[in-house]
């Protein structure tokens, strides 16, 4: 009886509106808040956002970036009598999208939906599934836990938090060691990026289930990072560049030690990875080639320079090199193809990876740890 | 000398302002975003608060519920001639404090601020320090992980997201085996709540660092839990009472034997507590008195009720029951005094604890862990 009258009321609440299509096969998106019935995602990965603001002359829905798979916003939402705000986008791009509401002029977080560090700040952010790809869902394998663990770093002169994945079975053979995947997001993200907006997690152990992946620990870092000398890291975001110098301090120096004095690692370079996206691609290349003592294989998702240091490369040569982006930002990361043709006549093992049809966003850095992943440790 | 042109701007930013006072001794909080500003806290704890949005009519500061550290708001805001509103508040708690802003009719997070899972939502929250109290800072001692664990609920039928602290050294002895606290968050929380704004894993490095406490494993779940036959715990948030009713079979029957086959717990009574606060002390002594073969520590913070409960017990004595508020809530929570004492009378060990001056918050939570930890698997 319940259950009818909320159907009832909800009927009522939608008839002759001009979004009674809402009311179709559409479902809340897995990023809401529990209970939350908007956004939601029809059956054509259309979108629908609704949000109630009477007293707001103009609301808008705000996708993260020109290159956001939610198309081109913003996208002006409509207001009824009662002051609820609705906007159905055009369909979108399967993955993960950040947005915002602008309100009035004021942007702020959709209420309905989970928050990620994204944009330097806490942002609203919709998971459109795929239908066609289930290598990123939570399935019925065993899961590896996400740990977080504070260690003190000397470059920064502070405590730090570093995500460290343990793959299944971690806790239940102590005398088991494992290879370790450095693993670093973008700029104006986090150390928790890789597994609330990547899921990471949930990748590797799908992989680790079917066996297509070995073993395997990640590490994630916060890479929007100062030196210690160069004043309050609490206070203020370095400037990239200081941020890169210090942050490959760090790894280096604090970092990978750390986690090989902390877990059960195989503490040598054929058995560390570094791979990054966008900025943390550019960190990756950066301290992989710049360290190629200590790490064995680079991997650069939608990004890295590698031209400049590939010619410094002699007797420690990585096993991988891999470079990978989406087709659709192919006209500002396709040049990582060139790069890794060139790498292989000179005898360096690379690989070159597209994501079909996605852009500078998670899903294809999703895509590249799915395939990434398998090609590490094999040697 | 970037110093000095940074501080001159300020200077003149806001000179001959209302809030000339903001450029005194204040500091942002601890809980802001890398880099924001505000909001800041005073060295007499009043709180300024601020944000741009030129075209809001009105804007104001709202703690979350009637007896929030901040005081008693809506604090309303100034607006300045480019649209940036100000407002400073009164002194106010040492603590966490849960609060969002209201623009115009539009209740949103601070985009100053990290969020937090509370009142239901991701909600802007507030650390106000305490001077006089270290007990739940990041200090230099050994700190232990924090999990992120997925595993499986028949009661539920879904993947859940529990969170476990394993204690300083858990990875280097394979051999040592721990107790363990099951300790639940309040209504509108979630699994994170305990740590991200309880700051357990730190209370606990501390008191284990001092060796007031014995190392344990502290897991905490999500009490804001539907049964499986209910529909979709992912879609509806439960009636309470249906949810606590869940949450115990969850617990008993899902939980402490995933937790007991998973981490090197000692499984038996005497090596296990449950404490919640609010909803969860409801939660803690439901479960802990319905299931006293289990759980030999019950702490209840700010919450719990136990006098119909405690009439049962017989041969499965608790070891401990521990119950506290803080002294500005006892007009709501005082009652537990009473029932420490009637217990204390019928044989069963029991504690009071007062939180001096704060009310039904997070500080309080603190505080009563702190004092409650210690007590825990002494005999």
């Amino acid at each position: 009886m319940r259950q009818v009258l909320l159907t009832l009321s909800f009927v009522v609440a939608v008839c002759g509106m001009a979004w009674a299509q809402a009311a179709d096969e559409a479902k809340p998106a897995a990023s809401n808040l529990p209970g939350a019935e908007y956004p939601r995602v029809h059956s054509d990965l259309r979108v629908t956002f609704r949000m109630t603001a009477p007293g707001a002359q103009k609301v808008q829905v705000v996708p993260g970036g020109s290159d956001n798979g939610l198309g081109k916003g913003p996208f002006d939402m409509k207001r009824d009598e009662r002051g609820v705000w609705t906007v159905t986008t055009p369909p979108a791009m399967p993955g993960f999208h950040y947005y915002w509401l602008q309100v009035d002029d004021f942007a702020c977080n959709d209420p309905s939906t989970q928050t990620y560090f994204g944009w330097n700040k806490e942002c609203s952010g919709i998971d459109v599934p795929d239908k066609a790809l289930s290598f990123y869902d939570v399935k019925d394998v065993p899961h590896g836990d996400v740990r977080a663990h504070w260690y003190y770093s000397k470059t920064t002169g502070m405590w730090r938090r570093a995500m460290v994945y343990t793959p299944p079975g971690y806790d239940h053979d102590p005398q088991t060691r494992y290879p370790v995947l450095y693993l670093q997001h973008g700029s104006g993200e986090n150390e928790r990026g890789w597994t609330a907006q990547g899921r990471a997690n949930f990748i590797l152990d799908n992989l680790i289930a079917e066996k297509k992946s070995r073993p395997m620990i990640i590490v994630m870092e916060n890479g929007m990072v100062a030196p210690k000398a160069g004043g309050s890291p609490a206070a203020k975001p370095p400037a990239p560049s200081r941020g890169n110098a210090a942050f490959a301090e760090l790894v280096v120096n604090d970092l990978v030690p750390m986690i090989d004095a902390t877990y059960r690692t195989i503490p040598d370079r054929t058995h560390r990875a570094i791979a990054g996206l966008s900025m943390g691609a550019g960190q990756a290349t950066q301290i992989g080639f710049g360290n190629l003592d200590k790490f064995a294989y680079l991997g650069a998702f939608s990004g890295g320079g590698m031209g400049r240091t590939a010619a410094k490369i002699d007797d420690s040569k990585p096993l991988l090199v891999w470079m990978g982006a989406g087709t659709a930002e192919l006209g500002c990361m396709g040049s990582g193809k060139t790069t890794v043709e060139a790498m292989n006549k000179a005898g360096i093992k690379a690989v070159w990876f597209e994501a079909p049809g996605t852009s500078h966003e998670w899903e294809t850095w999703r895509k590249c740890l799915y395939d990434f992943a398998p090609r590490l440790f094999q040697q």
